[in-house]
């Protein structure tokens, strides 16, 4: 299969060369960037160099699918000439993961530039939506932070034993915010610190209430979503904490190992989610798509915590548009995604 | 005055040491290491040659305080025989903290060496209880992890318009886990990766719980306490989140500025803590006795969040250690503690 | 082919476990530990539950290549059976990289363990030794840092353009350090610090010496050799100093095109080594068996300066040694090795 | 006495600020930056809110100093008037530090702005320059890589056992590249990274030539000067190779003590050099004026070896400044800058 990359020269982007590289389906064979076109991409990656390729203004007509890294806006701009020409298309931005247009634009800014396409995209989180994915052609990639959010939380929510109340603390490496310069991202400025930032709402926060909700018709959560920038370049760790029903545990609300084997039994055919027996690192995901997740009880108040790692850039965008691309084609989810962790 | 430091080999005597080196009233006169008796400090730490100090055995008896960088149960076995000589001593570890000897050794693991003596100690939180470290002979210095909560927590508590649901997310860096040599904190395993610590509950929650729940009558909190450790050597950030009881805010959960002012007000006459307009960095209180404090709301929910930075060997160890020092001796709080943050 | 591996439980074990699990033609049937003996890979390292190995005291009698990871001098101990029992190995270690036993025994501080072994193994540098190390069965796979600095200084040592006069200034990751704990790998003591080790000599320069001097009858470099911990996890960059003789350069000593043409001559049908148009950085080749190399000139001054960049863990261990195994057996030399580094 | 700092909001002005703010002798009283004029300094650096400045167009007229860390060129045109007024100034840019300005022009790529001014300029390292620094009125603060190069050269220099040929390996934290946005120094880029820049040769090499020439008349270096940027923030650690004339070491080319013993006889009355027994660390600097120098030789090869360590902020920049304002107006030298290393 011909695979067609929209701006590769994001970190998103390079992830997914990177990635396909070692894909027996698909081969990449057109590739553009934002402002590089006619370069070849060894120029501004010359690690890359082993792929040939040479960046263009327009992608090949005869690719199979279309992955856009390209920017929300922008990127739904983009891809309309591609969906109309029916070509199967995965988006590692925002512009198809809100069903409501009106949440993009009170999130993003912006009037949503294709409305009409909406309801034929899946929200791309295979674990969840494997069916709707496979069924549609416009597969809306989530957020780095909502994949990690998502997966802690679905055994919970689906088992019906949390209440309302969650909080989701969310850690992440330097990577999400891309390769556009900023103080923010400047070495000296960010090295040996830790800080808050979205203090007042992070975007990929509806993503998740929006998919959360979708899994119990009897609870609607009232979620606070932190995120804190961490200085390492991959990563993210959420901590998610949340009230629990205890009638719904058996009468306990300290039934540590009844938790535990809901989440195993809710992932236990996931090729990409581990429930581990200890508190897992984000190390342990370097470079794979793989969700580690570990759920406990705070037993002293009641209280569900669950930790979860990825690496943003592979489940959290490069590797999971992967194993959404072999969804949609049909190849076992794995295929291309074998990677052991890079350790140390 | 002539002070002496027990354990000056561990970061936090290393750091107590930089301190005073600039302090003008006291002087480190005498100093123990836990195995380098006979030592010259300099063989051990290069760039403390200026100091000039040789490790001993013992302190000499002169010295009018005792800092204590020992660990549990050592330092309170150690520090009798000052006590009972009638020299001040500043504690770092956690065995004048606890009120209940009994909460001591089901944290600790060991009954309390002195527990006859917990009723003379003071803990060493200098904001909130002045007067009692004044009075006092023996001080508690708080661990690193309340410090932060504690402040952050405070006013809130004291003025009653949060809930009893608290939890505090804290991310540190590596220092506080000591010179000890782990494999948690080998370099290649820690650095860049994330990973929460102690889920089952650390070791300073009931610090936190007792002295918050000190600051008002009518609430009892109920406080999920989860650590990270983050690959940089200082800072600690915590995030706190609380339910908020709107009668308390003038009937408005939403009154950011209301809170904000609340918090000013409580801290207004603190040279360490400063209530900030944006979120805070651990870097901006490097090397710093400094305490940035950023409360908010998340006014979807109904939630109260405090964003707070310390440096965690210095108002997190040697730096209030110093603050408590001139408080017994009656020096202005900030003697020895004008530094600015070194930034970048 | 089933491989064994001695001492999976280092970092040079843990990746070699990595490299093969995606290798099409070795399967890892069987390994070994230092302490772990009946122990889960899973068990010590979460991110390899996967692999699904148990660790044993010995390995099985029916792997057709042994690799080992243990250190000098148990590595040869350990190997002698193995190869009396005819299989195929290669160490990691030092103990067949030198020829002389005397000189391993003043560099290592022990007698060497099997010194009428030393004549029937290969240096595993496959660039330059590709033939014997096909025709060896014990395979010596080089140090990192004389990985790094002999590919860099061979082109011009064969074509004999510079002089005796050569210093190689190393700077490496910290993972070279291995997984055993000292103050110099603790975290909070390393980070954010740049340290020169073993001035008076590091054990890796009489392997460069050697393997340098084999490529000219006419000259014998007089080398100094330095090496530098950076607080890193993975790299090497060496940066190679050395006099030119002008008249191997047409004359000119400033002939920078001409340089750059026989390090490409000279490297043309190596897939691992690539002669770069910048100077390369170390996160290039992340996760990657590849060796960039950047000669240039400083005009001057008449010398000849090489940068070279591996990731030690591959390149400078475990790639390498999937490289020798792969020559061992005829495969083409990169299977398993195609990945691309993990950029960002 | 009232100092007054140009671009107070670089790295430099910073650090500068920092230091200033304990010293006993002097008072910022005013201060410039580029680009923010009529902001309060607090509005951009939070932690320097108790300095109380408010950025200004220009300086006040009553300043005894002025401090400049503008960048080069606009440093000159900006100093121009204060030296026309008679007040002291001290440059950290390279504006006056070249004697020649063909040199300056050749290297900065722009005409000298006040070639007529430079013969009445100092080379601000007070090791080597006191006398002239305390003589004139415009000081040229040296560049970082300057400052631990000449200082780890210039007593094997000044004693003449040096061969011409000299090889200066330097790594540098990010710091020194300034607050300035690129590519280079974006976090993700540089993170665990090592590379080599400016290989064709880095401004600071002229500075260092000139000035160690003018140690000893009858030796002119041959200098190899290589930069190469480690992923810290603060810290310049160079490592010195150059050969030795064994007849000006008692005609011993292995004897280290004497070199050891020419290296402190050189310093023993340096506050802010010390020669130290083992091979230093940057850590050992952090936040201080110290350079820390380890001489050695490579015994095998007849060659010097020299390790020097410095903050690239303190002694490489705002700390150095402070010892030259401190000469110039007669105080101590050490005059706020007593400080110890931030350690860990």
């Amino acid at each position: 299969m011909k695979a067609g990359i929209l701006n590769i020269t994001g970190y998103g982007g390079v992830e997914l060369a990177r990635i396909l590289n070692r894909h027996t389906e698909f081969e990449i064979t057109s590739v553009t960037g934002r402002s590089a076109a006619g370069e070849n991409l060894s120029d501004i990656f010359p690690h890359l160099s082993g792929l040939n390729l040479t960046i263009k203004d327009q992608l090949d007509d005869d690719v199979d699918i279309v992955f856009s890294a390209l920017p929300h806006a922008a990127s739904a701009q983009k891809l309309k000439a591609h969906i109309d020409n029916g070509q199967k298309v995965i988006d590692f931005s925002a512009d198809f993961r809100l069903d409501d247009p009106k949440e993009y634009e009170s999130w993003y800014g912006t009037a949503h530039p294709l409305p009409n396409y909406l309801n034929t995209a899946s929200y791309g989180l295979p674990e969840l939506n494997r069916k709707s994915i496979k069924a549609s052609s416009i597969v809306a990639n989530p957020g780095c932070y909502p994949t990690a959010s998502i997966l802690a939380l679905a055994p919970a929510m689906a088992n019906s034993f949390i209440t309302e109340d969650v909080i989701i603390d969310a850690k992440s490496g330097v990577s999400g915010a891309g390769r556009g310069l900023s103080l923010d991202t400047h070495f000296s400025e960010l090295n040996e610190s830790i800080k808050a930032y979205s203090v007042s709402g992070h975007r990929h926060m509806p993503e998740v209430i929006q998919e959360i909700n979708k899994l119990n018709n009897d609870l609607k959560i009232k979620l606070t979503f932190m995120t804190h920038l961490i200085p390492i370049t991959r990563g993210i760790l959420v901590s998610v904490y949340a009230g629990i029903n205890p009638l719904k545990l058996e009468g306990r609300s300290n039934n540590i190992d009844l938790i535990r084997a809901i989440y195993q039994e809710y992932y236990k055919n996931e090729k990409f989610v581990t429930v581990t027996n200890q508190p897992p690192t984000t190390k342990q995901t370097l470079g794979t798509n793989q969700c580690l997740i570990y759920p406990t009880i705070d037993t002293r108040n009641n209280r569900l915590i669950v930790i979860a790692c990825i690496d943003n850039l592979v489940k959290g965008a490069a590797g999971q548009a992967v194993q959404n691309a072999n969804i949609l084609f049909g190849f076992p989810e794995e295929t291309g995604l074998e990677e052991l962790a890079l350790y140390p």
